[in-house]
Order: C-alpha cells, then structure tokens, then sequence
C-alpha cells in the first residue's frame, strides 16, 4: 500500500470564500504515484468546509446567500457559542456544506464525472487555515 | 489490495426521485471479492446525491417537501445561476443530502445497521446520469 | 493490509444528545496498529448522525436551537413518516449532521486539526443504538 499526506494552506482576505482546490489535488494524485485507492481532502478546521460542486460564480454567490439565510452571521448575540467568539455561523455553515471529500482514484487519476470540482469553502477567514490530502491505495 | 470500479446507470422520468440503490451496490461488493475493506458510492453529476436513510414513502415524501422549504425550485430567477439553467436549486438540494457515502464491508458484506439503505437521490432528472462505486480492501 | 471493526454502543437518557467519542476513537486507532490509513466512523442508525466539530457547550445548544428550526420535532403530524413513528424529524436532522466522517491516520494516530473532536449526534434516543469504526491501512 502506498500513502500520501500533504497539507494546503489558505489564508482568505475576506471572511468568507470559495477557492477551486482540484488542480492542487491531481497534483498530488499524481505525486503520490497510487494508481487505484482513494483520495480524502477534508479541512481540519471546524469553520470551513471541503466540497465538490460547480466552479461558476452565479452559483456562489447563491450558495452565499443562502447559507446566510440558513445560518445568519448577525447579529453575533444570537449564539450562544458567540461569547468571546463571533464564528458560530460559521460552525453552522460548515455542517450543511460538509467537513470533507472522498474521491475514487481509477488509473492514476481523481475519477470524476463531467463537472466535479473540489472547493474550499471558508467561513471564518482572515487567517491561516489548512485542509488536509491524505491519498492511499496502490 | 483488490479494488473494482463501477458505475451505475440512471434516468428519471421525473425532475427529482429517491431510487433504493442497495441491492446493486451489494452484487458489486460480492463481484469485487473484497472481504475487508471500504466501499465509496458518490454521484458523479453535482445536481444528484447518495445518501443513506430509510425506505419508507412517507419520510421521502417529508424529504421532497422539506427540501423544497430550504432550497425552492422556483421562481428560476431567485437564484443568480440560473441564466442558460434552472437548476440551481438542485445544486443546493445535493449539498443538504451529501454526494457521497463511505461504507464499511465486513466478511464480504456491506455492514450495516438495521435500516440502513443507500438512496440515489436525483433534483434535476429526465437525463442520464451516472453514480460511481468505488471497493477497496482485501 | 491491516483492518479493524468495532461498535461503540449508546443509550442515552434523552431524546436528542451530543456525546464526544474521540478518545474512544483514540483508543481503537492505537489497537488497530494501522500507522497510515482511513479511519470511518459512522451512525449505523438512521436517526444519529457522526460528525466533526468543536467541544464547546454553547455552539451544542445553538445546534439544538437551529436543527429544531430547520427540522422541527413538533406537531409529529406535520410528517408523512409519522404513522406508526414520531422520528421524522431525527431522519432530516440527521441529514444535515451527516452519517459519517472519514479521517486520516498518520504515524499511528487521527490526524486532527487543531479542535477537530469527533462527536455523536442522537436524535432518537432512550433506546440501545450503535456506532462502527473501521480502520484499514498498514
């Protein structure tokens, strides 16, 4: 069997974002020489998410605007988690967006269907945040 | 490590539908030989979920409707996505359901609890579309 | 390849429940002697949910407050899954939580971000239900 661990750092301008990570990922894939296993990418931070959908802008900023009707950032008071903190919106956001990605690799590559593309969604942002890449198989 | 990768084959007559995908995902498990090991079922189209729940009309008929509470199909124009589409609801739906489930297999079987099926779950239908099953193990 | 299946066993005194099972997790990583591989860990009922967040009381009771707005418990009539049963609701929660969470393990551990803990979400309680842990690698 053979393994790979590698981390992607991010450190998003804005409070919230949504980066496109799939060209990061297949370079990995294919560092990691495995050829048939799978690849797990998952953020290991609990105010952002890993997810695979549509890379088109319409798209997000709908994504925005309704995970901000799901779960308001304002006003802060309205949490109870929100004492010396003001993110619990985005530990909300983060459960409907999902923690982590499992993807097939099928002959050296991530196998995906036409439009599948792994995002990094921020939720708290303005500081550095990892997701990690852990790929087995052989 | 044996691994064996398929694909499954749907298209809905209806824009959205709940399809038991159990029993295909059980011959495959068998077909692959994998007596310990982890079976990925993930939809391959970013407007279609897995997810496992219970066969039972009822609560798919309280999923059709809480759905369409949380993310509405219409109007089309709510949704800055929809300019040549209209299923940016569908994209939004599949984030609350999942796009993927990782199951355990155990002495040649999916190893389940007592009411766990695995469900395609399709918001933007009547086209084919394709779910991938992914074993690895021993 | 190395693998391990074992079953975490709830009952809890009230209906809904947020219990922390990383070390329990913890533990069956380290008898697993697995040094690089997947760890899954997943509800095998279908009104519980694993998921991944932080250890804070505050953020677990504005889950309970937000769940029950996105997914009301009450009237029990407001649900066609509700006939014989009053649960429909811990199905949909559920959903929103997640079945599972995959984690990687690296040099014999679970490879966490800073508070990434691994909790158990009851929905339906005051009955025996189950968690399985799965670790595969070498």
């Amino acid at each position: 069997m053979k393994s790979l661990t590698e981390h992607l750092w991010f450190n998003t301008p804005t409070r919230r974002a949504f980066i496109n990570i799939t060209p990061k990922v297949e370079e990995l894939v294919k560092e990691s020489g495995v050829k048939e296993g799978l690849c797990l990418v998952n953020a290991m931070h609990i105010t952002a998410s890993v997810f695979i959908n549509d890379d088109e802008p319409g798209l997000h900023r709908d994504f925005e605007e309704w995970l901000e009707k799901l779960a308001p950032e304002k006003p802060h008071s309205r949490y109870a988690h929100n004492t010396f903190e003001d993110n619990a919106d985005a530990h909300l956001k983060r459960q409907v967006m999902g923690r982590e990605v499992v993807v097939a690799i099928t002959g050296g590559k991530l196998d995906f269907g036409p439009w599948e593309q792994i995002f990094y969604g921020e939720f708290d942002g303005k500081r550095k945040k990892r997701v990690m890449v852990k790929i087995i198989g052989e």
